[in-house]
């Protein structure tokens, strides 16, 4: 399984810098004595799940929670801690004013606000050298009749042509669905189809992006997965894991099959960018993880026989495409994924490495 | 509240030959003394319905089911029982030849089968004088691996150009999604964004068929009519309602507020038909109430002071836009029905009339 | 109608303290300038409910959120405004101690700081004249392996014996359970069979506390009323509505129906109590309009012929036995309200007569 | 890991005689030509699966689907291809008496109809040697308002009691639930709580069975499980996997993770039977696959290092507690398990060995 280790190196995936610090539920937070106290900290613990797990080169960053006063120092500490930056994720939702919505607000005035934190944004990303704005709307209603639904969803078609006018050719517009949270009765985008309708209205380097935590029960991701790329709209993914709800958790730890099976759907490189909420357990360690189990989902769908699976697809032999999959997801690909850290300088189980450096505990005498 | 009386008379709805019949699960069918025999007396049924209701004016077929040997005998004894034909539903997906599917089949021969029956549909809607092809593929896949997602996309995309190619102009297709059943891990056509998609590849009249017990948990399928609607692409509805999956319920029985919000965002006249499953209850009584349950809803939404609603949405007042709403649906409209109907030659009572017509008995001692 | 003006004044609902200030979600908080800043304001504005209501004579209290130095001026206070004191709700979800759970945590140094603060509001209870202690425990793990799953239920168990042996006779424990949120992989009180369980092993005063939020999706709440009930161990109830996940909206917004038919299953008075999370409307108005909700799915109950129901049940008449709620559910029981309403010294339109009191402005001053 | 190969004999699994036959949805069936014609031609594909996997010695029954005239002809047909009788299963819900239920029928005569049918399955289970009575009730309601929920539950109870009365001692009753299908409204024993409630007033034999595709969305049942069985109320599974509603798919097709998870909370024997529904694929290599997939969860719960478990759970280690899961789990157990089932007489590789032996085509011949 040589090969695994070697075909590893295509996995590139951004990790989130929101995901580095305190957060909780609306029940509260319990706060983390090593977490990072600004952008740069974060930034700093983006660097050691980068060296540990050799498959994080980038770091998204939020704005304005990631916002400095000197971007250019910020890119070159990125720089200098090995680490180039992802995607720019404006955030429409926290803002006293959003209370009704952002792009999708019925007062033209709020609309306006947000239409200009989009186009800071765009800025922002050109000089830290991003080459994607990331945008999630929470924008919905939680009452039937508090708002038009379709007049909510030209009104935010209208928000975002200003932004994509205003893209630079290098920048690429990713678009978010999402079903529910933190709006209870309509979402101005809560699925891949308004999405795509979105998307295709604006031009050919506006995006989808899938978050896996954003679908109903049952929602089959992996065939959305298929019909976007088939479409040439796939634009990236934000990875996690989800049970009940958007739960946030660790990607791979409800049903590493699943996941295995949207990798199985990625015949070309995207963006992938891990997207959770650590409420109870160490944030590095958990980041490490879920890099781990990315490269262990990429890993067992390299294994799959491509050529057997077209002939029993074609054979219409159902148990035997099935079959295929399983021989691939069933192997143990623990050892390549692990020489590949090695390889790549990192650690062979990082978490073990991790915790034997000893470095959650230095930071949590450094920030204190 | 005259005028909801008047009013009434635009609600067109058609009732499903299909309907009429047994029907069950797959634990078993419970078998009616009265129940039809044949596609004429499916129709005496649904004349029953009616002129029972007055809202009921046309009958979906469905073929092979309610195939005959002459055509025009069959449209004559839909006119001399007062009723025009509605949308043709060709079946794909009872022959044996369909196991792994029609028009996404793998295998070439079965998908030119099943275009082949599409296109004797559009003849035999030319020949019933119907406007509609109806259209619903059971297609789909049972296990990961069994077979290639966006191929069969493809493969259901070329089968639907053929047939509308061969569309005469008065002639519209509806195409229906439906989340999963009889496929288990993927159906060709799951979602509104996918039939959508399917649509506007096809052209104009093309468009996407709501059936209201097609979609995953808490979907806000009013939105789903809102964002069709404004694009121009909301083909019609099948009415039903569901609790737990596709429960095929009477439409309105399991939540009459969400009913009343779809008939908020219809506009204009659109293709309204039944599509129910009445396992253990009296089918025509089943029929009635479903009429019924729409008429009331659509009376509600009537009711709605929509320059009201409008001025408390625009100013962002929460509450102010949901009482709007409120205090329509919670309007008593059983007294303007009432006289609707009997205005149509139907029944104030239409269930309590049929019961003392002793339609049901008469049908039980007609049909042995 | 007048029976039901009448019938109106059993109807006594609890409103939450913690109903009345700023709420959010996880991904923020818009704050409201009326809102209470104490816990006397907040009777303050229990108070203004209840008068114009007519309905809502109780307010349920949250410890430590409630506390606070003289418990007896707030009983004081409570009478004063014309309330009494509803259930006392012990808070074991925010102490940065209660990351990995309350009754349920491994640490037993945890457990007893849990208890003591369970035997702590006991005795809050008794100086406020409450005669309830309603029990939510958040407790629960966010990954497989985190802990040990009937370890977890041994644990609660012990803590709720200590409690219940220290209970004074007057006051009763109210057992609540909620499917998953803030736990995401397992909740140890995740529904009504476990809560049911733990109360048989507890004695006569352990009841269940059904909060209508906390079910998985399509779950049958009335049959688990109608359960409980026959079994003497329905404790009451957590009014809200919910679409998606546990959204805490308000009560009868979603489906009104539905809550009409837990209605249906109350067949004598329980503890009932509004627990929402009003994130977007002004909060006064919404407990204001939950409370009318209530009245008028109360007041259709009423409606209902039980006698013919019985009958038509007892000769399988399915849609007969339907039918018969269907027409107490369609009457428009808003003038009986309005009327019980005025008689109680409230208004018949109470949001209107809110808003033309002008009392969330003059609050919005007070409570600068 | 030559360990796991003696421990998987422990591992008994119940394959059942209806998993053999045609079987469909409520759109229709796709009838195989290798299907048996009756009961002794289901043992001997029963047999085959045992042969081939050595983990399936036993089979289940379902009368009146496996009556016969002679039933010790049958126990000795069973004998002879080396199998032995495992649950009997009762039929209640396909007689047309049962439209309106069986033990919960408002219609006394019919609920003694169906006691009746439960007393002779009793006889037929001491006839055939079997152990158990595997109960299952279709029972419950369309529309609210059909019947009376709690007479409903007190209906059922007092049946069952009938049952449990007439009992020898070497039987155990197991009871099932059902969240829905094919009651969609209400289903008498919905729930566990519900099973659990009626079991507890029956007595010590009166057991839950957990079928694993019978519960709502996102429920946990490995918690269900381990409750339980510390309560001594685990009576066995029906394994199968769901997706959407109870889809009756290969058991771990859908979440393998989570099958796992069961097999981490069965600490001793209890008595496991496949209960699938093969709708499109051969069901003897279904079946050969499903055994499998149970052998490879049940090997990979035994290679979990239990004192490293509790250690990291009564630290409080998240992340430790659930990594000692995910090692066993990403184990490759297919070698010994393949060695196991070599030694006892099986196939290293059952599926492909199945498809060589050309069992199916042979039988397909023999059973025109």
């Amino acid at each position: 399984m040589t090969d695994i280790a070697s075909a590893l190196g295509a996995l590139r995936i951004e990790t989130p810098s929101w995901g580095y610090g305190d957060s909780g539920t609306r029940f509260g937070t319990f706060t983390q004595a090593a977490r990072p106290r600004d952008v740069f900290e974060r930034l700093d613990d983006a660097a050691e799940v980068a060296r540990l797990t050799g498959s994080a080169p980038a770091v998204a960053l939020h704005f304005p929670w990631d916002a400095v006063a000197d971007l250019a120092q910020l890119r070159s500490h990125a720089e200098h801690v090995g680490l180039s930056i992802g995607a720019v994720n404006p955030n429409l939702f926290q803002d006293q004013d959003y209370r009704l919505g952002s792009v999708g607000n019925p007062d033209p005035r709020i609309r306006a606000k947000a239409v200009a934190h989009l186009l800071e944004c765009v800025e922002i990303a050109h000089v830290l050298g991003s080459s994607a704005q990331s945008l999630w709307f929470a924008d919905g209603t939680n009452y039937p009749g508090q708002d038009d639904l379709s007049a909510r969803h030209e009104r935010v078609a209208e928000c975002l042509a200003e932004l994509y006018a205003a893209l630079p050719p290098e920048q690429e517009l990713l678009l978010e669905y999402k079903l529910f949270e933190p709006a209870f009765y309509s979402t101005d985008v809560p699925d891949w189809g308004t999405a795509l309708m979105l998307c295709e209205r604006l031009g050919e380097r506006a995006r989808v992006l899938v978050d896996l935590g954003h679908h109903a029960f049952a929602t089959n991701v992996e065939q959305i997965v298929a019909l976007l790329a088939a479409r040439g709209r796939l634009g990236g993914f934000h990875f996690n894991d989800r049970r009940y709800a958007d739960d946030d958790l660790i990607v791979g730890s409800v049903n590493p099959f699943a996941l295995f099976l949207i990798f199985c759907e990625l015949t070309r490189e995207r963006r992938l960018t891990i997207d959770q909420s650590h409420n109870i357990e160490d944030k590095v360690e958990a980041m490490v993880l879920s890099v781990v189990n990315l490269q262990e989902a990429y890993a067992r769908a390299l294994l799959i026989d491509r050529a057997a699976l077209s002939e029993a697809q074609a054979a219409g032999d159902v148990l035997r495409g099935h079959e295929i999959l399983l021989d691939a997801y069933r192997s143990d690909v623990r050892a390549p994924c692990a020489q590949f850290r090695e390889r790549a300088g990192g650690a062979a189980d990082p978490i073990a490495a991790l915790r034997e450096s000893g470095y959650s505990a230095r930071m949590a005498e450094l920030r204190k």
